[in-house]
């Protein structure tokens, strides 16, 4: 069990369901990775403002579990927590309906830091990594 | 080494890269996605016509390992092939360079079958793997 | 100037933006098609609903200005109001910044009611329209 | 009718339908925009080349009527042409059946260029639209 230390309310928007009525796999990467943003904008780390800058969060691996459909107009809960391990920082997500009570997909997203395209490390995440970990 | 049992070439769209100029990671899961159905296809089997029979491919597990990043304007080619394990069918996926010299992204991809939403299989997706598994 | 009667607070998210940097044009659409169908839940009717009982809203018109692009992270306020013209369900729309300073684009979305197919008539709609109309 | 001085085969993918079945309307502006992208690199026009060197093409106003919609694994033929409109870059666009006689939509899109944020031109582009409108 995990302790998440982000959440972000979401819902689900029409558009992002597909011919099966339910939200498309792909749409998920689109809700973890806003997710990821959301909880660096709140440490006032802005994705954006870092690539102009030269240094890229770049994701080179990315694992999820599929447990219930989201469904057109479905409002859930995403929640993260952070963890370093190596050269990686790795995001452990998931989706729970508002309750808390139906986990409809976790995922856990390994990134690494690219500063002028080489491998590097940014002492704000670490930072955050290692508040999470001591929980 | 997998010994892919089909092939589709693509080529990456403007629309498709974000803000870092590369392909965004959740596209990666429409392409594979459309790989595994004009895959279907090649084999007389619409995922849009079984859908509409009360039959339906469900994605339960995805993994993806991002090697080089697909930039605008890049030709690829999406290949994959199939095992059944356990209830599963399970699409082992890679996108290459069209020289298949450059590995650009590889996933597995757990799917089962629900008929009127409980699990079942399809006689047609069990010889296909049965095919791929005797190569 | 409209008067608009309906108002969802949005975010841009970066998975929307191009490698220009800027919410690829496409997503306005999206941006438009949500409010609507929010728009429509505010009033108790369901898209995805409607679409069960075999009553579709089809789009068959849109025309977008584009006027300043949004940005990364960029907070807008998305409004909307409804006239009948014929037929026709003819939604306005606009994208303002937060503090209605800035207009980002604005739309004029024509749809029709599709009843089994058939072009038909919706009563709440009719009643959404008169009352905007009164306005 | 226009004269359209380019095509490109295209196909829908079963992702970009939604809830409906049908291609959602914002898909269309996706196969609008490769269209203009892939006409452009034909002309060895490269829209992220130019964007690297500061000259990024803008859309400034879309107008698309939706005619006949686009259905899981349609083919269709993705056709325009370019004509310049005082300093505007007018395409004329449309989605025919690939034997010519179901159109499933047309548009038109004004675009400008701006040169590192300024209005410009591109000697490239009014060559262009010179040929297609001495056709």
């Amino acid at each position: 069990m995990q302790n998440y230390i982000f959440e972000l309310p979401m819902e689900v928007r029409d558009y992002e369901c597909d011919l099966q009525g339910i939200v498309n796999n792909a749409v998920y990467q689109n809700y973890f990775e806003h997710t990821r943003h959301q909880f660096l904008l709140s440490k006032e780390i802005s994705f954006s403002e870092l690539h102009r800058r030269g240094i890229d969060a770049v994701v080179v691996k990315v694992e999820i579990s599929f447990k219930h459909s989201l469904l057109p107009s479905d409002q859930f809960s995403s929640q993260l927590t952070l963890k370093k391990e190596g050269v990686r920082y790795v995001f452990y997500q998931a989706l729970f309906s508002r309750d808390n009570k139906i986990l409809h997909a976790s995922a856990r997203i390994e990134t690494v830091i690219l500063v002028n395209g080489k491998l590097g490390f940014t002492p704000e995440l670490d930072r955050i990594a290692n508040e999470a970990n001591a929980l």
